[in-house]
């Protein structure tokens, strides 16, 4: 329970922002003597950064982590580490002009009705996607813990609007497959596919819209038996993180929406000994039967919407006067948020399965 | 925490097994002066029950609900209710047969690598899906506590393989939706389609197979401002219970996975003032925006996956002889579980969404 | 959060009234692999029980304890065991006749507030020391557990009114001391002042009066490095459960309430290596400094209030007509809960330590 | 679950380390509309601060605390409050010649087990007292929420040594008492007492030493009938915050030990009707019946160990040597920390109750 803290043994807790003084967040549980690498958190945060290319939003932020507690000697000292970005390029002006217009699609209704007017409404304020900078130090971290187990996260841009790369992708060799994605601004495998959604994204700026799509995450050498039966499913606590990022409309696992269509015979994963070692033919059930992993790569889809900040003009309702009005918003925004949310998902996915592999025993709260 | 117990202010902890003696439930956190309709938990049992059709298992279970505890005078106290049903057609010979082969997308191999081989097996134990009879005796009752502040849940089967009702149903009268749902054994709305659907079981149920489908559901009346920004955002909470059910492979809300594929323009839904009231002219975000409730319908869809055990010869693995083999797995199994299934999906959002508004203060701890 | 909800990994849920049906506990987290030892957790149910003595209460209840779930083989599976036993010798006619008068120090009074009038109060219903059973019961399936691991878990009565035993008993041999104990139906060590307690218990109880008393509870073979320095001391986790105990009023970890009349120089403990393991020279600290166990005993004591229910004409309130009254109350009642008390504190002891074990991954989740 | 994270809806999570950077805290829940008073947070803080008199350490901070989220119009948003003071008179140098000598009941040994050496030793780090100034900020805070529903609480030096003040102050009007305790530099209510304990502290410091004490905390206007039967019982939640006060050894409500000696005669408490409103006509119980609080004042006493840092020479291990060695450790340090542990009971008591009256929905999400 609790808006702002997620998780059991390593648990973070967010605060900030959009046009506050910072966005931070504060992780705990993080076993003791991990050597924290700085390059590595801020070269994630670079992933997310606004301003990365055409495709993003004009806000430029330099978005420099600093770390406030919880080292010693440059490593972990199992006290929590409480992380900042400093909120730079603030531009709350325009803020004020649409105080009285609700956005549509856009937490201005739901926010007034939950906190009776006192929201902090500049830049979307605690709503912004700009909180999930703290998602990705907690991520960082995470991955840093993860990598120690020769555990590995991917995630890529699976689809933009109807560019879709439907291809089962094997990625045994994550770095590989990271060299691929990152030669592209929207984050994609394939470069002639990549090409093709850039150019959507393009043509939707241009025509003040905006666009959603589809990230699909893989976890290599996620080990077995992790996860439980009931309401402690790897499904359960994944989906509970991911859709806590902003944008986030649906979660699959494996085969997902598409299983819904399948026959048994058709969706069941065969078992087969290989090289001495159990595995399954196939993995449409993603890495995980009944809530438990099976030692298979766990797989997701997530769908992301179309930014509802766009430029074109839109039906809303100005509540000071209640009336109808038709509003062109002006502001800075990404016309697509994919490529920008793919290390969010990669994060969160991190935080999660690392809780559950802390709360299990598999990773000890001391590193050797 | 903890693989068994959901919820915080409303809270269930599920018990029980499917050979064993009873699978139960211990509801916290129930309104004091609640007037217990035990008919009405029964009649949504009697929606669940294997045997009711065709279409369904031949188990044979009566599943008469019994109160352990909780109740005074028949209305609630403020103490929890413990309930159970019992185990009665239990056949648990078949399962001793199978014991070293692992059933394809069934939970063999996890239990074992998880519970190191003293999970009780039979009948699939503590991972059937007889424990969802628990949650449905929780749903019941939270559905009885969110009647009485109007708020209604109402699921069907939308699709069934590939016989699909895509229609976008405007359920303000669920007591009339009720009744065509209840007049199919797949809970479909309309009959023609029904129909169909239930043909495609009948002939897979022939072909000693198994499909998959799914289920959306809907919330009228759910109050606005209702839920977080973060962490506890109404999709997290309701997927975190939703995946809790065996063989839900998705959640999707609003435009769901559609939403990837559409623009800003399009998706955003229009906000307008409608006899005083604010509200939306369409409702892609399903009820919720930034995690929060906006006062329109809640709606999701859920995929479920085709039930693993089917009566085809599988591919699979002998554990003991460590080798590939193939095996006619028999036994009772629901060709389709999507009907049984439609009744847990309201119960476990009944639970949910009931917590969340008994945290916020919306609904109070004792009865007027 | 939750009412009857306590415990991360294990965790133990609690429902039944004292005129109800059954009084129960569910118990989840259990380690796999687990034999179940009925006559254990039954012969601790015997010390709690009804009726062992004089010095309790003229309820007779056989108290057999009965496994609704969670057992295969007569081993624990890593699923929940939900526990009950059945209220056999309940007579709530008197409370009849009681219902508009507020017993002084009883619950009447606090429990309208917050149940607004719909709380059983038969038997003080759910605020019953009678729930402690479930306490008992599930503490004894963690006593098995720790058994396992050599931690052992013992408490007895240290002090009946002012008739106190303030030996600093090093008990290294719990079996001797519960042979020593057990002698004595007060449940103190030494036999001369056990007689004092028992002659005062007796002369409180013609009084129509009750007494109250102190207990101590000594945990040996307590791993060190367990605890958390700041929300998570091991002083938090057990004070949070000991006080879940009706009755208790206070409670101290070593030199306790002492220790605030004492200076440093003499509270502290010396550090000292003996046969080439670093331990203290005594142990005013009660094994636990900076929230954290040292590898010495776990020591505290409890503060018992006498039991507000007496045969004595007392001073109260006819809430229906709001006039002052004075009444006899009738009804059983112990005279000194202290003796029963005891197994309850070691249960509650057990479920805490054990919980923090399982936490720190000390304690698989199965067992080998 | 979590070492740093404490509370449901009022939830905080702690930071920082005594020769680090900061020392902070993330204050969640904390209703929207809250004008937020720095001067009151600021005073609050003075009352921990080291340096205020002779009787305190001789480390000077200026702890002035600065708020990095969570604030809008200076009014609170519903989103989580950042909270930080910098560490600024660090002298970490003397840690390190004693970095292999264990101190006597500090926390040396303990944090070495559980955190394998990686633990931050300057200062104490994590350990150190100083980490309360995060509660006294989260405690100021909700002292505001409270104060806006009356609710109003009050701490004193009750002991020091055997220099105790018994008087059971009836503490109607607490800015008199305030003014009172605030006169003396050991926060005392009787002048003549609270002068001998200051020549006390006086003498044991002279001699190198240090000393404990009590402190007697009232909570007045709480509302009756918050709480819980079982495992949330008003006791449970608070013992549970207030052990995590680094050097309490004991906490005992109303008559605590006390009770332990009395009969239940003497004990009850009579109810009374006056005034038409029903209450007790005194107040053993300490507010609280059955877990659950009666609306009489809430009273209870937490006992203080001596500090354990002292000038005096200590037997002690080497731990790198593994000898036997004895030595004067050097240092700065309260000879009595009670006077500024007076503020911080407070702080985790109104944490504490806090977050029991937004979990019952008595003080709402938004304030008026």
């Amino acid at each position: 329970m609790g808006d702002n803290t997620l998780g059991n043994k390593f648990k973070i807790t967010s605060f900030g922002e959009s046009h506050g003084e910072v966005v931070g967040i504060v992780i705990d549980g993080i076993p003791a003597g991990l050597e924290i690498n700085m390059e590595f958190i801020q070269s994630e945060l670079e992933k997310r950064r606004p301003g990365q290319s055409n495709a993003t939003t004009s806000r430029r932020e330099p978005d420099h982590a600093k770390i406030l507690s919880g080292l010693f000697n440059n490593k972990t000292t199992g006290a929590p580490i409480a992380l900042v970005i400093e909120n730079k390029d603030v531009d709350s002006s325009k803020y004020e002009k649409f105080k009285n217009l609700l956005r549509p699609s856009q937490v201005d209704y739901s926010a007034l009705k939950k906190y009776g007017g006192f929201a902090d409404y500049r830049g979307s304020g605690r709503f912004s996607g700009r909180i999930t900078a703290g998602f990705v130090m907690a991520g960082a971290i995470a991955k840093l813990v993860l990598k120690k187990h020769d555990i590995e996260i991917f995630a890529y841009t699976r689809s933009i609007g109807a560019v879709i790369d439907d291809e089962n992708y094997h990625i045994h060799d994550i770095d590989k497959y990271l060299t691929l994605r990152e030669k592209s601004p929207v984050r994609a495998i394939n470069s002639t596919i990549a090409k093709k959604m850039e150019e959507l994204i393009e043509k939707v700026k241009d025509q003040k819209d905006s666009i959603g799509g589809t990230i699909k995450c893989v976890v290599n050498n996620f080990p077995e038996g992790i996860g439980g039966p009931v309401f402690n499913s790897i499904e359960s606590k994944l989906s509970e993180g991911i859709f806590s990022i902003p944008a986030v409309r649906g979660v699959e696992f494996g085969a997902g929406f598409k299983a819904a269509g399948m026959r048994g015979s058709e969706h069941n994963d065969p078992w087969i000994v290989k090289n001495g070692k159990i595995q399954t033919a196939k993995n449409d059930s993603g890495g995980i039967i009944g809530g438990i992993s099976t030692g298979m790569p766990i797989e997701f889809k997530v769908a992301i919407k179309p930014t509802p900040t766009i430029g074109k003009s839109q039906k809303t309702v100005n509540i000071k006067k209640m009336e109808n009005v038709e509003v062109e918003f002006t502001g800075r925004h990404d016309p697509c948020i994919v490529p920008r949310a793919i290390v969010v998902v990669e994060a969160m996915c991190a935080v999660v399965l690392l809780d559950q592999l802390l709360i299990e025993g598999i990773i000890p709260s001391v590193l050797k």
